[in-house]
C-alpha cells in the first residue's frame, strides 16, 4: 500500500492507495470521531460493495442512503434526500458522511458533509478511476444546476481516503477510459516525464495491469495534491487543473449531463486547447499530435459533437467559472508539462480552432 | 456612527451602527470588489428600500432577487432561486452579494454566498432589530429542512454589515419586540450590567427611542462579537448563545415555521431555560422573576403554547444541534450574566419545568 499526504495545513489529510483497503478497518473506520456514520452512495455501487462496509461498520450506527445513479441526478433536489435520511435517523453534528462511489456521490456526499448542520466530516472511497485521481483530491465539492455545471457548492476537506484498487474490477471500459483522460491531464500540464511514462504503458494501463495501474493513480493524486497544497481556494495556479475543463463543459452542458462522460468531454476540450496553443504558437503541432494519438488509443473522443454550434461553445464557455470579469480565461499550454492559465487567447483564434475541428459556424 | 470590529483574523469585518448609512456608499459599496452586485430582498422590503440600493450601485452591474417574506420560504427550493437568478445574468466569482433583510434573507443570502461557485462576497444590511443584533453577526447562514430548522448551511462572514437604524422605523411592533428577545439575551449570558440598563431602560427600548436603540444595539452587537471571536466554529463556548433556543427550536418546529416569531420562541424557551436553572438551585427565583417580566413587558410571550405535549418536547429537543452522542446539552444560567453549557440536566427536571409551565403530559 501506498501511502500520500495531502498537506493543507490543519486540514491536511491521507489519501491510501492499494488493493483490499476496504477490509483494512485501522485504515479508515479509525478516522470516524462519533458513533454515527451515514453511508452515500448509489443503486449500481449498492449491490457491489455496499455489504463489506456494513460489515467494517457494525460498530457505529449507520444509516445509509443510495442514490440513483448518474451525473443528472446531481442536483440539490437530490442532495435533499441525503440531509432527509440524517436528519430521520436523528444524526448530529458529531456525524460521519462516507462517499461510496464515483465522482458524482463524492461530490454530493462531499457537499452534504459540507453543509449537514453547517460542516461535518467524511471520508471518500472512490469506485472509479476517475474519481481516484481527481474529485477525491482537493476538497472541491456541489451539485449542478440546470444553467451550469458544479456552480453550487463548497470546500471541503475529507478525514481520508481511500483509494481501494480493487473496486475498480467492475469499472465498466468506457469509465475506465473517462479516468484515464484525467491521468493524462497531469503529464501534459505538470509533469512532463509522466507522460512520457504513459505513452510507453498506455497498452499495459488500459489492461488494467496492476503495478501500472497503482502508480498511475498515486503519480496522479501527487500531482493534484502539490497543485492543490499551493491553492487550496484555486485564487491563481490551482486553475491549471481545469486544461479541457471549459470546452469540456460546454459539452457535457450542451449535450445534457450525462450523455458525454465528464473524462471524455475532458479529453477532447484538452486537444481544443492544445489546437489553441499551437495556434498561439506556444506549442508544437507534433505534441497535438502526441496528446491526441495517446487520448484515441485509450479509446477517448477527441472530436467535438456535430450537433453544436460555434455560438453555442462561446455562450456556455463564458458561463464557466473561470470566467472573471467578462474575459475568457483558459488554461493552455506553454510546452509539455508547463500549463498556463491566460486571459491573452483572442475570441478569433478560440472560433478558428472550432471551425477547424468541425463545429458548425 | 459607531463601529465595532469582529476580530476573525483575516475574515474580520466591521459593523457600522447608526442612523441614514444606506446613502454613505463610502461605507458600503466600496466593499465591493468587482463590477457586479446581487441585491436579495424580500417582497416586503423591495418597496421600501430597494430603490435607495439600486440608486447607490448604479455604477455597478446589478442582479435583483425578490423572494416571499416569512421563515416557511427559507427552504432550499427558494435557495436556489438565487442561484438560476446569479446565473442568468451571468454573475461570476467575483460578484458581491447583498442581504437586504431581516434573518431569513440574511441567512438565505448568506448560504447563497458561500455556495455560490463555491463560495464569493457578501453585505448584510439587516432590516430588523434581531436581524441587526443576532443573525447578522457571526457568519452563521443557512436554509431549514421540513424536520428541522437550520439544518443546513455554512459558516461564512460578511465583507461587512450595515446596522442603519433608520430602516427599523418601518419595522411593525411585534417583530420589534421580537428582537428585544435577544437583546435581553445578552443581559442573562455575560453582560448582568446591560441587563440591569435594559431593565431601566425598557421603556424608552420600546419606544425606539435613538440613543437607548443605538446603545442596545451596539452592546449586543460587541457581546455577540466576544463570543463569536473566542469560537467562530462552535465547539465550544459560542454555544452559550443558544440560550432559550432549543426550548424555542421545539416550540418553532411544532407550531410551523412562521407562526411563532423566533423571537418570541427564544423569549419563551429563555423563560423556561431559566426555571429549569432555579429546579437545579443554580439561580434565585428573583432573578426568574426579573427576567420573565422584563420580557413580558416587552411584550413578548413567556408561556408555552397550549397545544404542545411533553413528548413532543423532548423529541423535538432532541432533533437540535446542540444534541451530542443522545445526551441533552441546555443552555442554563449560573448566576446573571453568567451561561454555562451542559448535559448534568436530569430529564425529569427538564419534564417537571415543562409541566409546571402548563404543557400537557
Amino acid at each position: 500500500m501506498k501511502r500520500l499526504d495531502v498537506a493543507l495545513g490543519e486540514r491536511s489529510y491521507p489519501i491510501f492507495i492499494g488493493r483490499n483497503l476496504l477490509a483494512q478497518a485501522e485504515l479508515w473506520v479509525s478516522e470516524i470521531a462519533g458513533k454515527q456514520a451515514a453511508v452515500v452512495t448509489n443503486e449500481t455501487i449498492a449491490p457491489l460493495y455496499l455489504a463489506q462496509i456494513r460489515q467494517q461498520l457494525e460498530q457505529k450506527e449507520v444509516c445509509e442512503t443510495i442514490l440513483p445513479d448518474g451525473e443528472q441526478y446531481k442536483t440539490l433536489e437530490t442532495l435533499n434526500q441525503i440531509f432527509t435520511d440524517l436528519l430521520e435517523a436523528n444524526h448530529n453534528r458529531k456525524t460521519t458522511l462516507i462517499a461510496l462511489g464515483g465522482g458524482v456521490v463524492g461530490d454530493m456526499c462531499g457537499f452534504a458533509a459540507a453543509s449537514y448542520q453547517r460542516g461535518v466530516d467524511f471520508i471518500q472511497i472512490p469506485t472509479t478511476l476517475l474519481s481516484m485521481v481527481d474529485s477525491s483530491v482537493g476538497g472541491k465539492t456541489g451539485v449542478n444546476h440546470p444553467l451550469g455545471k458544479n456552480m453550487i457548492g463548497a470546500f471541503h476537506q475529507p478525514q481520508c481516503v481511500l483509494a481501494d484498487l480493487s473496486l475498480l474490477d467492475t469499472l465498466p471500459e468506457r469509465e475506465y477510459a473517462a479516468g484515464v483522460a484525467e491521468v493524462i491531464k497531469y503529464g501534459l500540464i505538470c509533469d512532463a516525464p509522466f507522460f512520457d511514462w504513459l505513452e510507453a504503458n498506455a497498452e499495459k494501463l488500459m489492461a488494467r495491469d496492476g503495478e501500472v495501474l497503482a502508480e498511475a493513480v498515486y503519480r496522479s493524486c501527487q500531482n493534484k495534491a502539490e497543485v492543490v497544497a499551493e491553492d487550496e481556494l484555486e485564487s491563481g495556479r490551482r486553475a491549471i487543473l481545469n486544461l479541457g475543463h471549459t470546452f469540456g463543459h460546454a459539452i457535457e452542458t450542451a449535450e445534457g449531463y450525462g450523455s458525454w462522460l465528464h473524462g471524455e468531454a475532458v479529453a477532447t476540450g484538452m486537444v481544443l486547447a492544445l489546437q489553441l496553443s499551437c495556434r498561439l504558437g506556444w506549442i508544437d503541432a507534433s505534441l497535438v499530435e502526441r496528446a491526441t494519438s495517446l487520448l484515441s488509443s485509450c479509446n477517448l473522443p477527441v472530436e467535438p459533437p456535430k450537433n453544436m454550434n460555434v455560438e453555442q461553445f462561446l455562450l456556455l464557455m463564458g458561463r464557466d467559472k473561470k470566467v472573471i470579469d467578462g474575459r475568457l480565461r483558459l488554461v493552455l499550454l506553454r510546452g509539455l508539462g508547463e500549463a498556463v492559465v491566460t486571459s491573452d487567447a483572442p475570441e478569433q483564434d478560440v472560433v478558428a480552432v472550432l471551425r477547424t475541428a468541425g463545429v458548425a459556424p
